[in-house]
């Protein structure tokens, strides 16, 4: 059984804190460390823009050689094209970390979030670890996603709470979005722990599914991250058999790993910058999944689709023309349908005889709906996520670092 | 000799009429006619959107099976999306256009352009005909290019005289944009003319070269058009040789025809919708151009770049964050140089010391500058002309068919 929790639940094994190191100049929280458990399994995934940032290299470095005991984030400064020195002021990071901690440097694991091409200010995050570490509580979920926030409006929080055979167990995560935001095999940071005890392989392999499946489907601006990371962690705290695959409980357990990612990935979206609306763009009947996922984000990314969302204003012809310049071989018009919400629009390439304009338009004016496009090539599909495109995106995105 | 007119020169061989024939509600004028001397020589290249317009799908028939005598173009309804009906009113139209004329209908090319999805309102082109060709004249370039706006704020025309031992020969095109506008081996409706004689083959060689290099190197929203169209026709009225390449004035002339492409496709990206600045975007040391365009439309494309280019704002992280995600292989951070008008920003993947943001924020003030980007992998290069994103961009497609 699945319960969604509308608070924050403690993980047992993980601890965190939220403080102000002095990065934004506002004075607001801008540093989060979170504690793992010894004996504890983590789960990463990274972005593919080949400038990654300085944090992500360091990560990565740091995976390979020891298991992680702490996560230290900072908001503010994505400390990315800033070179050796930025791979340097990462590491005197982590090593203040460690000694507050008592661990090895190699055991700590960077992220960064904020204005790429800055040095960070690493001598501030260096002084605000002792406090930092001193202060780690179970029950710092809710502070941690207000302290990894940019141009975030709302705190990306979400709990669940799995009852199967072998235990209860539950899971919790954060992640912040809201610009530059086209995850490419991971996201733009997302953290996300549990107390199960899981097979280290098998938590590194579910950890890029769910990823794949929730946060690579999602586009706000079309605009991969040099930052982009996904961390999942497994405490082992609430004692239990150690899940893999072949264990009977994996698929509830997973299933409920997955509630938490699509919850994040969704409210990453619908938070996006300026975003008023919140759009799944399905396409079926590809010949493969990529064939769908090139329509689909050629709808998804579209200026001209995205402002006509945010207009709630019906006009299929762009919808036509994105998916018949979106690089899918061998695409037929008389094969295309269109709807939006429960109204078909297109039906064999052609407007359905007898189609109602204002039907369209009532569904566009609500919160939440769905563009689903069939493409009659195959048995594939997929879905992705995108908002519209509004006066505020150009407001939050031409003033972002004045 | 080449010499630019600021004064659309005539065409001898080509006669122009620009009516309104009911399709906008406003009664502003909507439709074009073309007429084309006997024997003259056509070349055209159209979109490679596979969902093209029943315009484009018809011109393409025509151009198999007779020499174009007659174009007729309207703005305010694209026609695309429209299925069978779409090319039976396309038909219809150049039939009438054809007796008016006197000519086959299958010497008639239709163009349209404008919101897609809605059927052509024919009958009101169709009786518009007789007095649009009755009132045909050699000096009607500048209305045809009022004609044909759509969301266009400036009408575009260029002119070209050039003096060559063949010859003096004449120059002269129009065009559109402004939105939907990443034409792909054509552009959103160009029509060029020369009273030169042309062979054919060399012609519509010429046509797919000068589109390739002028047309196909401009974004304004990354949306390629159902109806991109682009006409070149030598008339053959100067008299003198039939040129080709193997011909001694066949370099000068081309760099005329070339001035006129040039000057249309810089004309469609500064009217861009809601554009305030012509940038461009030129990618150096690709291993091969296809990876220079590849860096260049990430970057050119990028709605964060395009908002900071509207803001003036030097946030160059966000062209490295686009030059990383684009896709170009082996691409390394070491190797790339980044700079913006005459200010080097970034040299082997890290700023520059001593980088002065004021004077990039000054350089990004100016109407026109060019964003330069070195990738270190070989030697092809290549650039783009985009322009910003801002708040009229979302005001105007926002509102476009309210």
């Amino acid at each position: 059984m699945l319960a969604a929790s509308s608070e924050p639940l403690a993980i047992p094994g993980v601890r965190l804190n939220t403080v102000a190191a002095g990065i934004h100049k506002t004075g607001r929280v801008d540093t989060v460390v979170i504690e793992i458990a010894r004996h504890a399994a983590v789960g990463a995934v990274f972005t593919r823009n080949v400038f990654s940032a300085a944090p992500v290299e360091v990560s990565r470095l740091h995976l390979g050689s020891s298991t992680p005991r702490l996560l230290v984030i900072n908001a503010g400064n994505a400390n990315a094209g800033t070179g050796a020195q930025g791979q340097r002021d990462a590491l005197d990071v982590c090593a203040a970390a460690a000694a507050s901690l008592g661990c090895e440097t190699s055991a700590v694991l960077p992220f960064s979030t904020g204005v790429i091409g800055q040095r960070l200010p690493a001598e501030k995050m260096v002084a605000a670890m002792p406090a930092a570490i001193a202060g780690l509580s179970d029950d710092g979920w809710a502070a941690a996603a207000s302290g990894i926030m940019t141009t975030d409006k709302v705190a990306k929080v979400s709990s669940v709470a799995i009852k199967c055979a072998s235990g209860p167990y539950r899971v919790t995560g954060i992640a912040k979005g809201a610009g530059m935001i086209k995850p490419n095999m991971a996201t733009m940071l997302a953290f996300i722990a549990t107390d199960a005890t899981v097979e280290p392989t098998a938590l590194q392999t579910l950890t890029r599914d769910l990823a794949d499946r929730t946060f690579n489907r999602i586009t706000i601006d079309g605009d991969t991250s040099t930052n982009d990371s996904c961390v999942l962690i497994a405490s082992g705290c609430a004692g239990g058999p150690s899940l893999t695959p072949a264990h009977p409980d994996w698929a509830l357990f997973t299933r409920g790993v997955e509630q938490v990612f699509t919850a994040l990935s969704r409210a990453i979206v619908r938070d996006g910058e300026g975003a008023t609306k919140l759009v799944t763009v399905s396409v079926r009947g590809g010949a493969t999944e990529q064939a769908c996922l090139l329509a689909a984000y050629a709808v998804a990314e579209s200026p001209l689709v995205k402002t006509a969302l945010f207009a709630s204003d019906p006009n299929w012809g762009r919808i036509l023309a994105a998916v018949g310049r979106s690089g899918v071989p061998d695409l037929r018009i008389a094969e295309i349908d269109i709807s939006i919400g429960d109204v078909a629009i297109v039906a064999g390439g052609e407007p359905v005889p007898g189609y109602d304009e204002s039907a369209v338009a009532r569904v566009m004016q609500t919160a939440e709906y769905e563009i689903a496009i069939v493409i009659g090539r195959g048995p594939a599909s997929t879905a992705v996520l995108t908002c519209d495109f509004s006066f505020d995106y150009v407001r939050i995105n031409a003033e972002y670092r004045s």
